[in-house]
């Protein structure tokens, strides 16, 4: 299966408009390459019968694998079951326990227009994945030797769908079985991990590794097919082994999006909690954390104090202090963590000011950034550069990781202000 | 040039593994719509010769304007200049000011392989768009009716280029002058607006006007093309003048991007400021100000009292209130404002207190907010409820808007808390 070539067709006129953005296609070809399988081609096209026809069927000369995302609700612009089943004469017929479920849905009260029978169709003899999340539901056939799956457009229908019924559909139809794991790294860049191991990577093919490049953070992908899972996992393993032997302590995670979904178990099984100071990063590393569920059982809170007088009214900082050093100094993100910790009585209190630009403040180059993480017997600091070409986002988003990355290491006993993790400056360390 | 049908092709093989979201096509979508041109399909193909040509081939036959994101740097992966000459039989020759610009470059100090001459080689006879923003030049050529147009892939170099640089070149191809503006909307839907206006908008041809949705609030459209941009404008005008007058205090402003867009150059005109203390929102009403260059004019700081006890120990909440209000009411909320204002001093205090899920508290649904805002004279609540299907991120962004909602209207002597923009529980009123 890991042979065979997928085309992601997503289906909306608002995409062409550049109202949404097609997060769509990105997700599900993260999912389908964490299972081996090759995505080639992307194509948007609207909410228009011929030139999705159209795409179809270039669809079926290029692909096995044919995905459409969108337009499966119940409007006459949603199009995308009638024409697929078109393109590969497939008819389409009731599901009884489809338009049961709408019988349902309309006894407890909800309106519904005839129109919304139209989404109890589904391809003769393929699949329907019931939609938990919304009302269309998603569904797939077999025609020809080609596979179609089709789900709805949504982002919170079509991820949560993907992930529980097309995966596992996919898995099926294979004798193999593919399972994928990322270990995530901060503090070294991709083009270094890649440099690493170039010569085991080319020599790998079963299991496989390749490093990848996040905005701020890389990972490297090991993949492995087997017989079974378990099989697959034992290839795996003295990989994964290795690579985290040799990237020693910039490992943060494994099977994670991000350093906070790696700090926050650490820091609850510990039953430990840490408040932030934000200057420059405005609210970033408090709101990063609190997207994640569960948030509150680590993050006790914090102060923004994007200028100098709220840095003294909500933190008690000393006037004379940013007089004398400046706001963006080492000595404020210290006064700042050790404050924040105080006030709140956080077990570490995170203190952060730096340049996010545009403006600089005619001392330091913007890009620089303090970072100090206050603990009961120390406070450390971290002072970054990351150069002044990089944008407002990257250098906000870049200080909160290396706040979550002091806490993950003071949690792991590592060293917290190692001096190559300084060196953002150089575009191959990140 | 309006009736000219465009294919965004997006080439790299990291947008198929989904490693990156294809922003830029979102990005040149958006702004083509703008100038009133439509774009037909997004194509994502990874770096690789033979399916690029492939679906450059396509992408000539069905379009008229074919624009390239990514593969213009220079390593050997980075071939769309090359294939999109040969699809179209156009050679390619050294731009001798993009070869200049290269060894100025290394003049500077900065390393540079021989490769990246590959990078001075442009279409004969195009146009080149030099590149500020990065290193490799963007470029454009007609052939046999069709315009091609390569810009490259990194978002912070496509987006200024192609803003700064291709849509004056697509606006000079013609001799209509295409202009759009945009009203945005908060606290009414799409389908609402829709509604309003359908019987006009079917009418209309030239000025045109279409709804559209975002995430959390939604915007009118308005296009016209004339002779000259002055002419457009003032065919424009009664439209727009017309839309404003219907939507009347629902309207927040003209071609922005999001409410605190608006509200930053209002506050900053007359030297107010304001602080926020957020819970449920946990800093994003911070970041997203943070978030825009020059947001410390208007922007004090914050607290983000994410437990009872950090609203007590940062904002002195007595905890004898949320004992007996709850954590998430309407007291609890003005308090918040209150506070905060206090303690920062700022003109405005924003109080943020409500379930964004996916846990309730037993005594609200999930879905549930207080947002108040305390001013000199008085302090307003609004209490929002969403509906329990909704997701923790837009349950926050929601609240962010009404907080960013209630300046607005607090600024322009508008009613602050209408009766009907609380009724967000009712899918059709955002």
């Amino acid at each position: 299966m890991n042979n065979m070539n997928t085309e992601i067709i997503s289906v909306g006129t608002e995409l062409l408009l550049g109202h949404v953005t097609n997060t769509d296609a990105r997700d599900v070809s993260e999912m389908l390459s964490q299972i081996g399988i090759n995505v080639r081609y992307h194509t948007v096209v609207g909410d228009n019968p011929q030139r999705l026809a159209e795409c179809a069927r270039i669809a079926r000369d290029r692909a096995d694998i044919i995905i459409t995302t969108g337009g499966l609700g119940p409007t006459c612009d949603d199009l995308t079951k009638q024409i697929l089943c078109e393109t590969f004469g497939v008819p389409l017929v009731e599901s009884k326990a489809e338009a049961d479920a709408l019988y349902d849905y309309i006894r407890g009260g909800r309106q519904i227009t005839p129109n919304n029978f139209v989404q109890a169709l589904v391809p003769e003899g393929g699949t329907v994945f019931h939609n938990e999340w919304g009302t269309a539901p998603g569904c797939a056939f077999e025609k020809d030797g080609k596979i179609v799956i089709m789900v709805p457009g949504p982002p919170v229908e079509c991820d949560p769908m993907f992930r529980a019924c097309v995966i596992p559909y996919l898995k099926k139809l294979s004798d193999e079985q593919i399972v994928s794991h990322s270990v995530r790294i901060f503090g070294i860049g991709e083009s270094a991990v890649d440099d690493i191991f170039a010569e085991e990577m080319n020599a790998m093919t079963n299991p496989s590794m390749a490093p990848y490049a996040k905005e701020c953070d890389c990972l490297v992908q090991v993949t492995a097919k087997a017989g079974s899972e378990a099989e697959a996992e034992a290839m795996m393993a003295p990989v994964i082994a290795h690579v985290k032997e040799v990237l020693g302590d910039y490992v943060y995670g494994m099977d994670v999006e991000c350093l906070e979904e790696a700090v926050l178990p650490q820091l609850r099984e510990r039953g430990l909690t840490f408040a932030a100071a934000e200057s420059c990063t405005g609210g970033e590393v408090a709101k990063r954390m609190t997207d994640i569920p569960g948030a509150s059982a680590v993050f006790v809170g914090g102060a923004v104090t994007y200028t100098n007088e709220a840095k003294a009214r909500l933190l008690g900082i000393d006037p004379a202090l940013i007089e004398e050093k400046g706001a963006v100094s080492c000595e404020v993100a210290r006064a700042m963590a050790e404050r924040v910790r105080e006030i709140t009585g956080a077990d570490i209190g995170l203190g952060i000011t730096g340049l996010a630009g545009p403006d600089g403040d005619g001392v330091h180059p913007v890009g620089t950034v303090f970072i100090a993480m206050a603990v009961r017997e120390q406070t450390y600091v971290r002072e970054v550069y990351m150069g002044v070409h990089r944008t407002r986002s990257f250098i906000r988003r870049m200080a909160g990781n290396h706040a979550y990355d002091m806490i993950r290491r003071w949690l792991g006993g590592l060293e917290i202000t190692p001096d190559n993790i300084f060196s953002t400056n150089r575009p191959d360390l990140f």
